[in-house]
């Protein structure tokens, strides 16, 4: 059954003469959502540490949260009970629900992949469960999110191209399945590009999920451990073999400068848990790069962490108080960096919607990246590989 | 040096015809301070999880931090260049500030009291350091807080008369030294009598301290272990040797029950870690008494943690919602279940408050009780033995 959603469409604005940008806005049952935009994860129902006051007070649009974290806790049917996600969490904004494919396929224990669906064991308590395409979207729709993901198999970064290949033609069928059983028509189904790093699978991909016509398309499987150059060429090429009037959206990007690149090679639609992580760990945002607060130069330091930013965090508190509270390990220290990080996000985006509208998103670039100092890319990418691999080999979430 | 303290008194209003219960008013340079009063603790300039926006929200006019603490992390000279410690945490109403005795007989390691000082080890780095009540007073005439506390020697709750009387008579010329140190004049001096479980002590130390005449007395060295029977029937005796027009603190107090038996007998302010960290174990107060959110029987609760509450946490989500945030150790969690449990003390002072102006006290104080169960005296008591011993060994806060 494929279902026109009159609730929920895309309205493409403007785009950057000198690059793939573009602004645009998404009509969604909860609110107008600008684009670009980032979505901060809340893959348990709870964007950590936050409240959904603190959230609106950011920006925040549209937020994302996990069908495979939420149906092993605390349960599809206690979320449907209590009237949906968005009552459950108590977020009237929009949401994005991932199906969890990459969840199951790095998190869970003992997969077995079959064409009919996927065995697990959980990473909670190790206990068995079988998940299919058809399962997936009833959870989603049990659930309630404006905008829904089907079920992708997702391979790990290194896999040869006939693994790549083999998951990628599973993806197919599997997102033709979940097309067919959705019956909601007030939630968006987004399809999801595989073929990993393999330009010619990419294509075909793309040209197979188009074919079937889908609200929106996600391009999967990067930003898990391959290098950063290799993300932004494959994300460029398969955007090209996108069409104009639907969103793209890059899952699980990401830094400062990974999003303003994305947005360059034409992505509407991000989220990562890499601001809200790196929160925790002390590490905050400014237009010069990261910063770790825990730095011993910040001991004394009386000014905001960022003294141009105009977040809760930096007009309330001086930097040596983050950094107290960090020294600490003081529960609220994880707040008040993740207000900042969000809300340094949440600005970048605004201003790079505010300069693609202008026609001057080439030199709002130009000048980001001019003064952004990114973080190593072989630190980033080690980083990178051990999460990935540790979370495949046991649990973690966000 | 004794000073008068202009910008900080306390108002005797109303008492309770039938028992000791009082109601009063503490004017301090930022604020007024209804009592009874709780204060939350904040031992490290933060009460765990919470901005000061949330503490107002629920209506808390006065916070505790703690020397000790302060002084180790992250150290007073920094926060008296940061403007003291209201700016600091970003706290515009009243603060109160333990002297940190108590924290330096039960957290640091190796101490060596003489009757200058008392040398200890850092429970954080092992770091060793000597202070004495001159250094206790300017430390806290530098942290800049309404209330300062002198310094005490805290002995066991089961040590012998003979070690009792030697402890309490140096916290005698300790109190002595830390009035003549005193300089500031907006800051209110509270002396702590101390005399453990024996009541021939009690008498003495009131009686010295009182002639010494402070701003206000507290009654420190019970609630650490001893059981509840004889907490009560040493605040009884010793608030009936304090005079009328000073404000009484009973240090370490407590739970519901605890404060409202407090509350019967004379006392007006009390402190306790206990509501936020029990908060921060799943243990949220209702009328009926604690319940445990992490019982499966709150896994599909629709309503609130508690339906007669009317906090942020209540107002906003099911006892469902706070179960699973629980269930997977979500940070909201600890913070949801903080301001719930301040709102509920916070409340439960007010309501006393209302029923000793209004003469009704003694029936408010049976109908709370008839109501509320409190947790299990011996299980309570093992608890506290366990972590008094426990913090006294190793480390601790809160």
């Amino acid at each position: 059954m494929r279902l026109i959603n009159h609730l929920i469409s895309f309205h493409l604005g403007q785009t950057c003469p000198d690059s793939k940008a573009r602004a645009g806005e998404l009509k969604t049952p909860h609110g107008l959502v600008a684009t670009p935009v980032f979505l901060p994860v809340g893959s348990q129902g709870t964007v950590k540490t936050l409240i959904p006051e603190e959230l609106k007070d950011i920006g925040i649009p549209m937020v994302l949260a996990n069908t495979y974290h939420l149906y092993l806790r605390p349960g599809i049917d206690i979320i449907e009970k209590m009237g949906g996600l968005h009552k459950f969490m108590a977020w009237d904004r929009a949401i994005l629900t991932d199906s969890g494919g990459y969840q199951v396929f790095s998190l869970a224990r003992l997969r077995r992949v079959s064409d009919n669906g996927v065995m697990f064991r959980s990473h909670i308590d190790g206990s068995q469960h079988f998940i299919t395409p058809e399962l997936i979207i009833q959870f989603q729709e049990a659930l309630g999110a404006d905008i829904i993901m089907v079920l992708d198999e997702c391979p790990a970064h290194d896999d040869s191209l006939e693994k790549v290949r083999r998951a990628m033609d599973r993806t197919h069928r599997w997102a033709e399945r979940c097309q067919k059983t959705q019956r909601r028509n007030d939630q968006a189904l987004y399809a999801i590009v595989q073929g990993g790093i393999f330009s010619q699978l990419r294509r075909q991909s793309a040209e197979y999920l188009t074919s079937l016509g889908f609200a929106g398309y996600a391009i999967g499987g990067l930003s898990i451990g391959e290098p950063k150059r290799v993300t932004l060429d494959i994300t460029e090429e398969t955007v090209a073999l996108l069409p104009e009037n639907k969103p793209r959206y890059l899952m699980g990007v990401g830094s400062p400068e990974d999003i303003i690149e994305g947005i360059t090679r034409g992505v509407d639609i991000f989220d990562s848990a890499l601001p809200t992580r790196v929160a925790r760990n002390g590490a905050v945002f400014t237009g010069q790069g990261r910063h770790n607060i825990r730095n011993a130069a910040f001991r004394q330091a009386e000014p905001p962490v960022d003294p141009d930013c105009d977040c809760y965090t930096c007009r309330t508190f001086s930097a040596a108080y983050l950094h107290h509270l960090f020294s600490c390990n003081e529960l609220l220290a994880y707040r008040l960096a993740t207000i900042h990080n969000l809300n340094f996000i949440h600005n970048l985006m605004s201003k790079a919607r505010t300069a693609i509208l202008n026609g001057t998103f080439s030199s709002f670039k130009d000048s980001f990246l001019t003064s952004y100092k990114p973080t190593d890319e072989q630190i980033r990418l080690n980083q990178k590989q051990k999460r990935v691999k540790s979370s495949r080999s046991s649990m973690g979430v966000d």
